[in-house]
């Protein structure tokens, strides 16, 4: 009979004695006790790469990865790439994984060519140049991005194979920019204007109306991720960012900002990023992003080499605030545990969460469940399914169950 | 007779009248007005980029920079090279734009054949695979790293230009792996161990030695930088991070710790990486980075177009603790006003503080002087170099000053 599946409590783990006795004892957990270590001069000749006289200067002067790394890379598919998360700690992307959507390709755009127009509801329309943006205050901050189709197939169906594939639409970078207030009181808001458009220059001319309450908050007009300007997939040279907000309202390649009454009913807030009822009709407003979380490591596809000590590690968000509690669940949502958060839990950020787990070598299905600041709890797939219709696409968020095999393969348990 | 140099409350900002006035009045603001701006047809064709149907991945799976941004880049000299900080937003350092500092050169490691050696005064001496080192509990922190001679040509003379010559051999990254301390437990340190030593893999077998304390509390044995595994020049795959500490301590590619009672006296820590006093005597050890700061922009060699709204930007840092305030004097250090610091202010890492500015034409002397949570105050040069002998060289965290000249050109003021 195999001991239950458990969780360790950090202070636990921290007691050599119980690390000593799966090490020793039956060789369970990492690293390898040594009777003979090698001696000082033994080290001088222990390694082949101690040997060479290396180049001071193979990289470029812009670093890349590893060679042994080169697998570590978005994944395509038709109009965008996903971030490999099952290969990412902590919580910043780099923005050569960030994941991308693209409605008409990547435009190149010559950032001393490029304008921004405010216009319509303002007392003075105005037209800024690159220059001027960098110019005024700036705000930078760390906040996920996340497209309403990230998980979307795994509402009807297992799909997906690995958390790339099932939760890749998904990236956390460090973010700055000119606050949108900054430049809309520049312009003055006219006291009716209610709605703001955003148009991009991209060629599918990518539009979103946003709400004057919103614009007026925490919206960033962006020109720098991760402390260099944006990428070009990104929106280079300028884009808008939207904290907590589905992703393709934070229109990238930013041109045209106007202020009008009445929201515009562009193609991408009527035809498309609309969520069908459970009554069937559509709702077309879903802005903010609902609270989520998913295990990053074990995860499908990993094996567990054998039984004993591992982390359970994932990540956590919501557009609502910021994450208050992750609860993990190692035995299919029987009972659950509270996971330990990493911080600064920053507001409409990844937060990483981590749990030590002793696996036993037994089947297990691990959860998690994700609380936020405004009390939204992470809904069960059932219940998300519950409220929407067959046809309905965007905004799944519900809890990712994985099943760990007593082989030590990891699968979607969808 | 010109109005005197100021700088300007944010709130005195967002106040549309002062940036009307100088908007509209001077046409010295970001941004022009513009009296009939185009109508929504004509966005349709007012850029070449939206006339053109992109292709959708012109960019591989590991993204880079557009084209346009090619020149920022890392600086090399003879054994590393420089962050280009002044084209640097926020506190995040791009993995591809850390500063390096090499001994050896950047050896070649297959993290397969990778090991970690614990041994010395411990009950039980290990071995650790990376796999082993992954599954263990891990930690992911945003901490800076500074080499001690960052900075160092300014003790003596003016010698540089930009802040990527005077202040490069600095970066701030997200740093994931083990604490020290969880492996060190593993292994059980014996009660007369002291000091630890860390052993590189690359072929100048870089050495350093720590003190058990510092090595008990918060060092990272360090696998992932910005999420990914690091960079083969910052280790790959395994290195230490002793957040606070000189640069050099965090030892990279690093193979071996042994535990002792003394320091070893080893090559970088007697005839490199020592600092002599004003009496003629070497401190052997000056661990901790000092409390510093540095105006990133307007910063040399970058020239104000015309008179108007500046904000002044900048970066501040302590090996001590935390950063809890900055000033910045633009009349050459005659008065000093508070910085806005960006939160959330972590530990050990940078911060980036920001004050607007109303730059009336006139030359003017820029300065940035931080304090930190102990309440240290970045010192001014004169009393760096009093308190050191002519041969010093490591650890000036003196106050940098930038003239902008009255045609708008910035310099090192030194």
């Amino acid at each position: 009979m195999s001991k239950k599946n458990q969780t360790v409590t950090r202070r636990e783990f921290m007691q050599r004695s119980i690390v000593a006795s799966a090490s020793v004892g039956s060789s369970l957990a990492a690293g390898i006790a040594v009777a003979s270590p090698p001696k000082d001069a033994d080290f001088l000749t222990i390694d082949p790469w101690t040997k060479t006289q290396r180049q001071n200067f193979p990289n470029p002067d812009y670093g890349i990865p590893s060679s042994y790394e080169k697998l570590v890379t978005r994944l395509k598919y038709a109009n965008g790439s996903r971030t490999p998360l099952q290969k990412l700690h902590g919580i910043i992307t780099p923005s050569g994984l960030h994941f991308e959507r693209h409605h008409g390709g990547i435009p190149e755009i010559n950032p001393d060519l490029h304008r921004l127009v405010i216009h319509g509801l303002v007392d003075e329309p105005m037209i800024f140049t690159m220059d001027d943006i960098v110019r005024l205050p700036a705000v930078s901050q760390i906040h996920f991005l996340e497209c309403s189709g990230n998980t979307f197939a795994e509402l009807k169906k297992r799909t997906w194979a690995t958390v790339q594939e099932t939760h890749g639409l998904l990236s956390c970078c460090e973010w700055t920019g000119v606050r949108l207030s900054t430049l809309l009181d520049r312009c003055g808001v006219k006291p009716d204007a209610r709605w703001v458009l955003a148009e991009g220059a991209d060629s599918a001319v990518m539009t979103r109306s946003i709400p004057i309450d919103k614009a007026m908050n925490d919206v960033i007009v962006a020109y720098s991720q991760n402390g260099e300007m944006l990428r070009p997939e990104q929106g280079y040279p300028l884009r808008l960012f939207i904290p907590g907000f589905e992703g393709n309202m934070s229109v990238k390649w930013l041109r045209r900002l106007k202020l009008g009454t009445e929201p515009w009913q562009t193609r991408e807030e009527t035809s498309a990023y609309t969520d069908l009822g459970a009554d069937g009709k559509a709702l077309q407003f879903t802005f903010v992003m609902g609270v989520k979380s998913v295990i990053t490591s074990p995860s499908a596809v990993m094996k567990l080499s054998k039984p004993g000590f591992y982390e359970i590690s994932g990540i956590a968000w919501t557009g609502s605030g910021k994450i208050r509690r992750v609860e993990v669940s190692v035995d299919g949502g029987k009972s659950w545990e509270d996971a330990i958060l990493e911080g600064p839990i920053m507001d409409r950020c990844l937060t990483r969460f981590r749990l030590p787990w002793q696996w036993n070598g037994d089947s297990a299905t691990i959860l998690s469940r994700a609380t936020d600041s405004t009390g939204d709890v992470q809904p069960t797939l059932e219940s998300v399914i519950k409220a929407r219709s067959s046809n309905s696409y965007y905004h799944n968020n519900a809890i990712q169950p994985w099943l760990v095999a007593s082989n030590g393969e990891v699968s979607n348990a969808r």
